[in-house]
């Protein structure tokens, strides 16, 4: 891939919001098609962000008790098939293996789309009393559903997620437990990624297969639509009478199991990039970035420029900061213009005038801001910076989300505000999937959750106009 | 899991080694079998060993400059063809996707048993220059290679590994990042667990399915039996002359890139067990080990005892340590037994005469030696235990390795060094696949590798009594 290209225009972000996607998605090197139509290779750059949120998330489920296993890539047929809605959910979307070698396999197995039933048949085999309970494994692995449209991250045939689940004595326990994961969620978006959320539950229609509840987290992307960013789901005991995990109580009596799964995909790089970035290309929020600040010497060859650069670079780093310099023949407009395609948080340029007056010019990603900087604390300055950076994209998010909620109180105006208004509408809803049905067929709109802030904003549903049951948070989806 | 199958006794290692190996992976929580044949559950306590090893040895692959990246895990059979040497070491084992949901795919697709041809796919695409060069990506992903014996661990239908995949402007360079590799996989293996290795080069009947040179490291196990720990291959031009990935030099020509790879999987836990382990079960080097400290409290009803462990727990944590406390209403015996089980470096006791007196008990897992400590300063008591407790378990990995390799002169030696001294044999050979294989057949033990260290210890082929041309390590492997 030749430099070059990384700083050619790309196209801008509100004339085709889908083509700016694809060209930051490439040009910032994050990811490459494959020859298989729905796979892709993520590159370094793109998978380095995956790392970050990994490695973040992961540390926020184990300060809540989860531990990390593996379970097998590959589900039999008859264990799919064993819980009714699950397996109606998936089944038209698995790949499926026939044969190992030469020879055809007795049964057919599936690449996991999912594995709720591979830790039903673990959890069957481990749970046996009250001792053993909870049971909160998680591994993070990936999953294949046959996709027929596909888009970079958000939707591809193959994706890297998390997939938690849990076994739990009773129900109370199971509902509190999805709810913790769903708040793991909402708040490493919110404190790491800058992104924030709507929560709330799902409705039956857009419910998980085999779920009792499903609650969710939508983030709004920068045209207006919703991205489903992750779920929590309560199963309440049906996969445990399914799978008959049993456990002897306190009182010795026999009793099924609580479950619960919840997951987060590589979708959140989408979320990153349509929450963040802009006409220059990928903006990344300071905790996920994988370089934050990137140094271009100005006038490199000048004496004491290189050495200066080493030592800030040296500085930062034993700070605990992620730091590159560019160090390649380029001229210095197109190292800024590099770094800022790639999205990295802070530039910081280092030239003989800046070493002469013991300073250096720092600019910000996110707003083009320059300030001048003394080279004498300068990784006290820089952390900073990052700080207010993280808190100032967060703000800028926040105020977006806000100004993109609109209210309806009839079909009319429901109907205008999704097609004019771009972002949530706030509607009232009785309850019926025919409703859902007809919103989505009229508008393709869906349902995106029924918040957990719940308000009377009129009395009768928006559609039908029966009596009201729920306020919906309503929008077009990816 | 009812914890008192944990203590039972296991079978002892001198008695039957096999049954040892399987007991102390299911008594220390390791893993389960899966429904599906040579596909297995990495429990928990099995994952976080890997999850160490993970983090360790990503750390030192950034070191040398590698980048993480994630390709499909299917491969399509045209692209798997095109190598004709690596197509047939394959081919046989892998498992075949047909179908995509309810549909016949076009074309088989594989599941991954490595991703040779993926990486030249790719590199074939973003490779053009030799500014493009060298590239240096690795990726964590699961395998599958269909199995027909399997034991946890060493041989499995699935596994978890990474391979890293590079490519070279010459052949030169090429060579030289196989040897690095091999040398971080070596230092990995003394500093991070504790066991020693012989670094050499296979035999061309022995390397890998298309390539042109492989380095291993091969490690010894308690038995006397060998195992291929890691392994490092030089392509050459092959794959590259096969998948056409050509770039413009300096000097304006097209040229071939020089392809690597080189990968260390979920065997190793398999070599942990296997080097340290003891009749009383696993042993843990320190620095992989998950808990590296477990507490157990003596009389924990007694006033402040509690107070206590939690309080030196929290020291140990600040100080950096993986500690646990064992609250459970279990005995003290009990919970001994339970830590040594699981391989934990160091029991740390404390009851109310400790507490009278500022002191504790410190017991260590791979000796049993018991040691009073003051509370004042115990982490740095701690600290210096494990580390101790480490180059004392690579001493005595070595001592063992030292004391079974033996030479051999002429063919009668060999065969009863052989069979009668477990470890590895050191003899001459000519150079004649013929010899390895008749060695094979007529003992079972196969070439381990050509030491680096070559020396001429006899004249002849210790097989066919022809000129001798290397040193081997022979040995019965895993």
């Amino acid at each position: 891939m030749a430099d070059k290209k990384l700083v050619e225009e790309i196209t801008s972000r509100d004339v085709d919001f889908a083509q700016w996607y694809t060209d930051v998605v490439k040009k910032a090197g994050l990811m490459s098609y494959s020859s298989i139509k729905g796979f892709m290779n993520y590159l370094p750059a793109g998978y380095a962000i995956w790392e970050n949120i990994q490695r973040e998330l992961d540390r926020r489920f184990k300060e809540v008790g989860v531990e990390n296993c593996y379970l097998p890539m590959l589900i039999p047929e008859s264990l799919l098939n064993k819980e009714k809605d699950h397996v109606e959910g998936f089944a038209p979307e698995v790949a499926w293996v026939t044969h190992g070698g030469a020879n055809q396999l007795e049964e057919r197995l599936c690449v996991r789309p999912t594995s709720e039933t591979l830790f039903c048949e673990l959890y069957k085999s481990i749970v046996q009393s009250y001792r053993d309970l909870p049971k909160t494994y998680n591994q993070w692995c990936s999953v294949v559903r046959w996709e027929k449209t596909t888009r970079p991250f958000l939707r591809s045939s193959e994706f890297l997620w998390q997939e938690g689940h849990t076994a739990h004595a009773t129900g109370e326990e199971a509902e509190e437990f999805t709810i913790k994961m769903l708040n793991v969620y909402a708040d490493f978006c919110r404190e790491f990624l800058a992104i924030p959320v709507v929560k709330g539950q799902k409705t039956d229609k857009e419910k998980f297969a085999g779920a009792q509840q499903t609650y969710t987290i939508e983030t709004l992307m920068h045209d207006g639509k919703a991205l489903q960013s992750a779920t929590s789901h309560n199963f309440g005991d049906g996969f445990a009478r399914a799978f008959d995990i049993q456990y002897t109580d306190r009182d010795n009596t026999l009793k099924y199991v609580h479950q619960t799964s919840w997951g987060m995909s590589t979708r959140m790089l989408g979320a990153v990039i349509m929450v963040h970035g802009d006409d220059s290309g990928l903006v990344l929020p300071p905790k996920v970035a994988p370089v934050q600040i990137m140094i271009v010497p100005i006038r490199q060859n000048a004496e004491g420029v290189l050495d200066k650069v080493e030592e800030v670079s040296g500085e930062l780093k034993a700070a605990g900061l992620r730091v590159k310099c560019d160090l390649t023949d380029k001229s210095p407009g197109f190292k800024f213009a590099e770094a800022e395609m790639r999205g990295i948080p802070l530039r910081l340029e280092i030239g003989p005038k800046d070493i002469e007056k013991g300073m250096c010019v720092v600019a910000r990603r996110d707003t083009g801001e320059k300030k001048e900087a003394s080279l004498s604390g300068i990784a006290e300055f820089i952390k900073n910076e990052l700080s207010q950076m993280h808190s100032d994209m967060l703000k800028k998010a926040e105020a977006f989300l806000d100004s993109h909620i609109s209210d309806a109180h009839d079909y009319d105006e429901f109907k205008k505000a999704i097609e004019e208004k771009p972002g949530f509408v706030r509607a009232m809803w009785c309850g019926d999937v025919s409703c859902e049905e007809k919103i989505k067929a009229d508008t393709t709109a869906t349902s995106r959750c029924m918040p957990f802030e719940q308000e009377m904003i009129d009395q009768k549903c928006v559609c039908c106009g029966k009596e009201a049951k729920k306020l919906v948070y309503w929008g077009k989806a990816y």
